[in-house]
């Protein structure tokens, strides 16, 4: 099954592309840079998308909906916000098909063109805040704090599945607030939940930060950023939250009556991930083997294998692993008995540790005798015999020993791959040889930032939250510096 | 708050369209016929998500996603198909904006034309049969039992909020079967699970039949349906599921080898609801006052209202409504204490009989010297007053209670409105006069179906699966019939 997985050392980016497919995760559509998302590699996202939709409501979100069509003019309100988008975006010019007069098939009805373009959805900004401005006449209508799971389409040139697709799913949320201070404190509330749910849920650790001006959303004031460092040193985005100030209010004209009944311009935020999050996932944790993935996203995080040459056997095994599955599932755990007879037990090791299954439980006719059970763990590739009585307890310690592991192990590799360095001919080194975070001072001028990108395609991922003030030079100009920002490749 | 909604029997469209606005479920956005679902409208939504992919799954479905455009030469390869929605969908046929030379803000980039034209999926047989291509070579890859949550647009002229807008959310099931009897049966699982949703969690009462040819979907052999009455005689079609032969295997080339290696077209099944069954939600069960929800989908089940004029007061009934809250709580009940001190007593009342909250509870101080509460039902508009010690056990029961109540108001009248009819007179009488499903004899020919439809706008709903053979003559020509068939105006 994983026979022929290119390894990480050769090709990682090969290495990646088969176990995204090979997975059953996803795979390209005949439509260009539109991707399917197979189930497998769905029932992963939907594990995201139930615990983030929990964690949002806790907070005092709710969800909505708004359309999937944004009206060409309304892109321009915001200046930024169109220079960012207007270059990248699939426009509806017609409503109706006809039947070609030569008989080829169909074609555009000329005589069905919109008055005017309607753009798909990039974002929802200009959209929503043109709906806000009906909903807000006093403070008593603030906050707003919705959120909607959509599909959005940005027309990127190179595609990658998950990572960088034309059409892509995310949630985004658009708060609106009375005061500057209670936006931002909404923009900081929402990177703390994303930084929580990467690290808990997915296993990814990421620094928090904010993004220099040149890196900002369009249309924001402050992009606010959790970044994530794949096996290959590259960096990798995994959600922002922005800041917009009063600018969406502005282009829409929304504002409230306070107490006094004052009209003042409403403030907003923004903030998003994607299944772009399926792409770090894959990259923070899996191996040549396949998928590795944390027991809280495993759609299965138990398979039973067994092991057996006579049908007596295989009536045995299965009666204990019908009863494991019972402990199992009464315990909350998902787990599958792949009594299939059609393949060997070989084959169902190399496919279900190509998909990243946790937990492996082996059951062979000696093992009945001893009442034991193998337990391999997906994340270590090693295995033990335990006893098959009271296997479920020990199976729901090992999943939270394994998702805590799989944590660490990342967290280790990123944290070796965070280098200080402090002059340019370091920088290249480092960034040639080691890869990583490259944390470094920089002078604050956007023309370093476009040099050093020229020079080294690297970028400048964000100014951490937590950067200790420290006088320093730039790595490039050797202008002065107040403190280190962090550098990378970046996904 | 609900002052000025039209009564159902004035103007029963108005009352309608005020009611879905003023209860905050949705509202018309700036792009034509497409709507924002608002978050109290979304949360109705999401139970009806949850609880029908819930049964999905436990039928052995999973959920994936496919591309949202649609290759305009994908649509032409079953011809019906292309016949049902190329007179009514979005195309893209540009893939960038640029800035106007004359500065007048941003325009279609005329070098930025796709080769071929994109459609927004109307519905997504022909991309998925395209993708099953790939997924299916041998029996073994048999069944494929995918469902997808997505937006889906039809160019709809005249639109209404849930139901006929542009953009609307659905499920769409699309199943592969290697045998013909395999799809038929999944054809009419999914019908029994969308009957069983409609009438146990929405309470509306269906009727499960099957649409004459005329009424079938754009590249089926057979579409199953649910049809239900609304309070003013009309039918609306609340589910379909299709039985699609070998029809999009043909067009997409879907072959499969069976157990002896013979090559042989799939066959295939889709099935969808959608945000339209919020329309059927509203108009099925809703009153002047306002909403009716059932309370297995009201986002709020239990509110409670407190009633003071000092302080006092109001800290004495705040820890009584506390204590309910956790009580109830503690069952599973989703409950709100209204504690505003902005608004009365009355205005609350109105405004959550507006939005359907099945149960309220009103305390005052004479309430908490008794140990009494009020209990108010929104079904029937009765309340009475209850021992507060162990409410939240009455209320449960209550809920229940409500809950086949309305589905039971919703069946009587429902049933008092199918009319046996066997003369062209009486047809037009009840039509005109009473509204609701007629049953009569039809010769079975297209002409005569049309002929009624011109005649009287009733259309042929269904032919109920559970129709007894009766020999009669057709209610319009007087040719023979072995079975009757339901009629009725319809949304």
């Amino acid at each position: 099954m994983s026979k022929g997985l290119p390894k990480r050392s050769d090709d990682y980016s090969a290495w990646y592309n088969e176990l995204v497919k090979r997975a059953d995760l996803a795979e390209n559509s005949a439509v260009r840079g539109c991707m399917v998302i197979k189930p497998y590699g769905f029932s992963i996202w939907e594990k995201m998308q139930r615990t983030l939709d929990d964690m949002f409501k806790e907070t005092g979100h709710v969800n909505a909906y708004f359309p999937l069509f944004i009206p060409k003019s309304y892109l321009s309100k915001e200046a930024d916000h169109v220079e960012g988008f207007a270059k990248e975006c699939a426009v509806v010019t017609h409503y109706r098909l006809k039947n070609a007069e030569d008989g080829s098939g169909v074609v555009v009805d000329p005589e069905a063109k919109l008055e005017e373009e309607l753009i798909v959805r990039p974002t929802s900004e200009t959209v929503i805040w043109n709906t806000y401005k009906n909903w807000i006449q006093s403070y008593r209508d603030l906050p707003i704090l919705c959120n909607q799971w959509a599909n959005v389409v940005r027309w990127e040139m190179r595609t990658r599945l998950f990572l960088r697709t034309a059409e892509f799913l995310w949630q985004e949320g658009h708060t609106a607030h009375a005061t500057k201070q209670e936006a931002i404190d909404e923009t900081k509330l929402i990177l703390d939940i994303y930084a929580d749910f990467a690290e808990k849920t997915l296993g990814v650790p990421v620094i928090k930060g904010v993004k220099t001006e040149q890196e900002r959303f369009a249309g924001a004031v402050d992009t606010y950023c959790i970044e994530a460092l794949m096996q290959d040193g590259k960096a990798l985005q995994a959600g922002t939250s922005h800041f917009l100030g009063q600018n969406f209010a502005k282009a829409f004209d929304v504002k409230f009556a306070d107490k006094e009944g004052k009209l003042e311009m409403v403030w907003g935020t923004s903030w998003g991930v994607s299944t772009r999050l399926m792409g770090a996932l894959i990259m923070a944790h899996s191996d040549d083997q396949g998928l590795v993935l944390p027991p809280q996203l495993a759609p299965i995080q138990v398979v039973i294998v067994p092991i057996f040459r006579k049908d007596e056997e295989f009536e045995k095994i299965s009666a204990e692993a019908d009863r494991i599955v019972k402990e199992l599932k009464a315990k909350g755990i998902s787990v599958k008995y792949d009594n299939r007879t059609t393949h060997k037990p070989g084959f169902k090791f190399a496919e279900w540790e190509l998909k990243g299954v946790p937990v492996r439980i082996g059951i062979g006719p000696k093992d009945l005798e001893k009442g034991t059970v193998e337990v391999a763990r997906r994340d270590t590739l090693t295995k033990e015999f335990v006893q098959a009585e009271g296997v479920e307890t020990y199976v729901e310690n090992l999943l939270a020993e394994i998702q805590e592991n799989i944590y660490n192990k990342a967290k280790t590799y990123r944290d070796e791959h965070i280098t200080k360095v402090d002059t340019w001919d370091e920088f290249k080194d480092v960034l040639k040889n080691k890869g990583g975070f490259i944390s470094a001072h920089w002078d604050g001028t956007n023309e370093t930032e476009d040099k050093i990108k020229d020079l080294t395609k690297a970028t400048i991922r964000c100014i951490p939250l937590d950067a200790e003030d420290e006088d320093g030079v730039c790595v490039l100009t050797g202008k002065p510096s107040k403190r280190r920002v962090l550098f990378a490749k970046a996904y």
